[in-house]
């Protein structure tokens, strides 16, 4: 049986007495995630209409169909919060062929976008999916032979990938099977050799394989919970609490979140995770507020393992577009996730039946003191004088944990005083390992992709591409985005002075798209994002740069492979695109069975005009991870990232004038244990 | 009158009971910094000898002679701290020719090391220097001629490079002068096109030009103090502090540091500043201290500025080896520079007359609370089950912040708990600028090699080249360097997965220094220091390896430009050398007037193996400085770094075993203020 998989596109008016009675005005923002009251009241539409009837209703996803965006740069404009709002909500429900045919019962409220293969999955699918082999006797048999008792059993659902198969074919999974039992950390304990195929739609196995038999590794030493460890104990460190005097300095109004010069919104995406939008900064020599960053957000993960075995090659994960980046977000934990001084957001997500789920905890906003200055200068050079001034740094940080299965990324946007903002991403939480009956490297004669990390543990090398779609408003709309380029220049013989070169800068504008694809560091640039219609009283352009913290990664997949094709945007670690409202994802809409013609690469092959029109620039973090024994049983945080950092932008510092914040008296503690 | 210069060796039994009659037997550490009462010893020793007679005796250096490595190593394996050490200075003091020539009070205790141009020069001298524009008529002249009141005035000194000139030459500055005044911030209003000369040994103004009259910048928006500022202000922060309820976690025994899991000592180096040495790292799980870092240090600060004009080309500073990037360092202000919790230790150096100085605050050391954890994970995926486990991240982070003139460098070491030892830099402070008749960008239709930020005012392009000895001693004395190269390979088409492509590492050890010079990012890599004697249980060589935390930059002046032959070494950002005692100073020993025959890429020439042998790395941290307008008129912070990671040098994560340190109870504050 094959399945048929519908779009709905589902519009209503928010404020309608019916469905938030008692929705605060102050929440009233049209890029606000929709709310728990909201998903109710698309789940009672939608079964309520001719789509109601059918059994295989399922609801993939439900999230906010962003209104255009000059209606809501004109929203943000005027300020006029109380004002009804439009809301439409964007909906992904398969259906099956033949099922909701009655016409007649069609809400009003409901529009079919296009059919497509959506080839979303939901958290109740994955559970579902990952039950099967208990009770499938080929798997019970497996477990038998390899002396697993079943009640260990963990399976984890992965997805197949697109390998050139023909035709769009099933909704299929992959499973591959842990020993848990005496550990948490079943992930370090593989079921090596076995691989089950899912058909989601029908919810059965389909394709088994046991292929070769292989030691699963003990449990001794992987788990990782506080109260299962015994001595020897690492050293201890002493706790530490930021305290703030003078309280909070941020205020969370709704989603939109006030500090310092900064004012941005705060929304949460199922796919996406955190979304910081209509990001602004106050200037206080222009006595106004300035556009930075219309919205931004991970739009893609993309992981592929370095290992061509059977049971291994289709591991090219696409956290956000296969598995849902939000979705998968972690509960924060107080005081160790986030320091004590922060506050925590929820999020919803609907369920598979369409109703609301909250995620608590899903985002922290906290103030971090670092211990660093903003700016320091100590003058020693005018005669009898000694001048040091110093301003303390004091950022603000958001944060949302993507746990997707085994892995855990920490993902911060830190806002500075300064203008700049700092997205980082660390990566941390448990590797993929593959069973071996290797103990010791000495018997390790070929290559086995990976590293061994313990007794019949290998942890096979892999990536990590998070790739941000950043619409950047450089203090509006139409902007442009430069490559200043160092160039070595020499020195004219006949000029007299004995120096012999120099670098000088050639300022690029990029006219089109292939102009703007830049493996960062293959040539010295700084890569901007400028205003051409707005300059300084100097008559420099206004703008951003782009500043990567750490060794540019690329792919290294050969350009003919099916995973690559699917990222094939994954070569180039900047891409820039004229501002499209269907283009979010640079993997494409519907990942899973990808082939690479929906996605970032494939858009911008039209090659298209990005000179001073409203535009995005998608920047790639990437890590060649090889792993060490360090990651075993869990890896410490390993980070990257990226700053945006204002460049002409303000007429000067921002932070000279500061009145001195510094504090001078101790605040007297005492704890009460 | 020429003058020649000496170098004066010290030695001296330290506990005489003459020298230092309480000096505290914890501090007795063979790498600790000399005392104040040991650098007056010095001073006394050699004015009592042959050498006091001379009136042009001057002190340019006067510092710990580091004793041997295998002594140190005995001594900190034997743990017999009482022991009496045997304790030497170096010291640089020059000699005119002719002077103390009476060898027969020449000090038992002094050894002429060997006769050279040191060409250090000390603060006392500058400081003369810099007075004499303003009794020499010429510049008073060209004053006048620009309308500046010479009460305004204030000359800097410049080192003068070497640019190709014969002979050895005197010891001589060039000073810049600019317009003070209203503004402290003297170096952004320069008397642009007047060029002074000094011989620094018959400190008297040598040469003189007054090469064109240039509008001097403006006083308005300059000025960077916290007094000066009037609205409209910046907005505010509230204020943060970091209370400790169970107090400090580190101990500071002396100049030695112990905290968590690391041990270290610190000492201050007029030339190189701060100064770690003997971290070790304790292994919970072997019970056992292991080595890390015998020492590790900036060993030299290159900044050449990129503007070819006469009175530019010659800005070319070696900031450790021609200023003393230690000498050169601030007081450190407590609740800005570094946060409320940290403690701060003091500097010794010799002034001109040999007297010790106090630089009070020179260090400071603190606990970070970053507010991020150490590492966490989320498990979901055992049924019924929900786990979440999360370590606070807490770091210890020791500072020195170097103010070169115009620049403040800060550097950070953090000490992690994981075993990482981060190393950061960041730059603030004053841009070195142009005078300019341009007030706006439209006027300029030449290369003003520099970015207009204010009226008259050009910041020059300029580099900054921080580069890092590091004597790694991974787990034991002898270790190699390893390239783990990560390629692209095939799948056979035999293989029968469709997967066309992988990457796999090709590990290459260095034999020869050749081998060892990297340019990171040329190819993806990871770069480690192994000890190929010391094995994990798993068989994999225990390590450390290198991480650079942002996009590599490597010098682009010419390789036959007179600046890039001192500085030969600024091509590759990583070169490995085998331990040489007296290979401390990447650009040579003595800077001043150098050809780059004595620097790090000279000794490399000699391609020595260093293979399982004592290796030193040293990395070259480097930023190319495009300024933008909000470096006006101070800079904010600009940061990278490095981190040295364990990679298979821990059997598994050092911090999962660890009694969770959570902090459930908040204390309870009060401010008084």
């Amino acid at each position: 049986m094959s399945s048929q998989l519908w779009l709905l596109f589902l519009s209503f008016l928010l404020f309608h007495p019916l469905l938030h009675p008692c929705l605060p005005l102050s929440s009233a923002h049209p890029l606000d995630p929709l709310t728990a009251a909201e998903i109710s009241t698309i789940r009672r539409v939608i079964q309520s209409s001719h789509l109601g009837a059918s059994k295989s209703l399922a609801f993939h996803y439900v999230g906010l169909d962003e209104p255009d965006k000059p209606d809501v740069l004109a929203w943000a404009q005027s300020g006029t919060r109380g004002r009804r709002q439009r809301r439409r909500a964007f909906v992904v429900a398969p259906l099956r062929r033949g099922d909701a045919r009655d016409r007649r019962r069609r809400h009003r409220r409901l529009r079919r976008l296009r059919p497509g293969l959506s080839r979303f999955r939901t958290l109740e699918e994955l559970e579902a999916a990952a039950a099967l082999p208990l009770n499938y006797t080929p798997f019970v048999e497996s477990a038998r032979r390899r002396g697993v008792a079943l009640s260990d059993v963990v399976c984890s659902t992965f997805t197949a990938g697109w390998f050139g198969e023909a035709g769009r074919g099933r909704r299929r999974l992959k499973l591959l099977c842990f020993v848990a039992g005496e550990t948490a950390n079943f992930y370090m304990r593989p079921m090596e050799g076995i691989t089950v195929v899912v058909d989601l739609d029908e919810m059965r196995i389909i394709g088994y394989r046991d292929r070769v038999v292989v030691p699963v590794p003990k449990a001794e030493g992987t788990d990782y919970r506080a109260a299962k460890q015994r001595p020897p104990f690492a050293p201890e460190t002493k706790p530490g609490v930021v305290v703030q005097p003078a309280g909070k300095g941020f205020r969370i109004d709704g989603h939109v979140i006030r500090w310092s010069n900064w004012d941005f919104h705060l929304s949460y995406d199922a796919r996406a995770g955190l979304v910081v939008s209509l990001a602004s900064v106050y200037d206080a020599e222009k006595g106004a507020r300035r556009r930075v960053l219309y919205r931004g957000y991970v739009s893609e993960v993309f992981v592929p393992y370095m290992d061509p075995a059977e049971e291994w090659y289709f591991r090219t994960f696409f956290d956000a577009g296969e598995y849902g980046f939000g979705l998968w977000a972690s509960p924060l934990e107080p005081m160790t996730d986030c320091p004590a001084n922060a506050e925590f957001m929820d999020g919803y997500y609907a369920a598979q039946d369409g109703e609301p789920v909250k995620l608590p905890n899903v985002f922290c906003v906290f103030e971090r003191y670092s211990g660093d200055a903003a700016w320091r200068h100590t003058e020693l050079g005018i005669p009898k004088q000694m001048i040091s001034e110093v301003r303390q740094e004091v950022s603000l940080v958001v944060r949302m944990v993507g746990a997707l299965g085994n892995y855990d990324y920490v993902t911060d946007w830190e806002f500075k005083t300064s203008g700049s903002i700092k997205v980082g991403v660390s990566l941390t939480g448990i590797l993929e390992v593959k069973g071996t009956p290797y103990t010791h490297t000495d018997q390790i004669t070929t290559d086995v992709h990976g590293s061994l990390l313990a007794e019949n543990t290998i942890a096979v090398y892999h990536d990590h591409f998070v790739t941000y779609y950043l619409d950047l408003d450089i203090d509006g709309l139409n902007n442009t985005f430069i490559k200043s380029k160092l160039k070595t220049a020499r020195v004219a013989d006949s000029s007299g002075v004995p120096r012999r070169s120099y670098w000088t800068v050639t300022r690029e504008a990029a006219n089109m798209e292939a102009d703007a694809h830049v493996e960062i560091g293959s040539v010295p640039a700084e890569l901007l994002v400028v205003n051409p219609n707005k300059k300084t009283k100097m008559g420099n352009h206004v703008g951003y740069r782009l500043i990567a913290n750490g060794v540019p990664v690329a792919s290294l997949l050969s350009d003919d492979d099916y995973p690559q094709m699917r990222a094939s945007y994954g070569k180039k670690q900047v891409w820039v695109t004229p501002y499209n409202k269907s283009e979010k994802w640079a993997a494409g809409l519907y990942v899973d069975n990808s082939r690479g013609d929906d996605n970032l690469a494939a858009w911008s092959q039209r090659n298209r005009a990005i000179k001073n029109v409203d535009i995005v620039v998608w920047h790639t973090v990437g890590f060649h991870h090889i792993p060490y024994q360090e990651d075993f049983p869990l890896m410490p945080m390993l980070s990257s990232g990226f700053e945006l950092r204002p460049s002409n932008f303000f007429e000067s510092n921002p932070l000279i004038r500061l009145r001195s914040t510094k504090q001078t008296h101790l605040p007297n503690c005492t704890l009460i244990v």
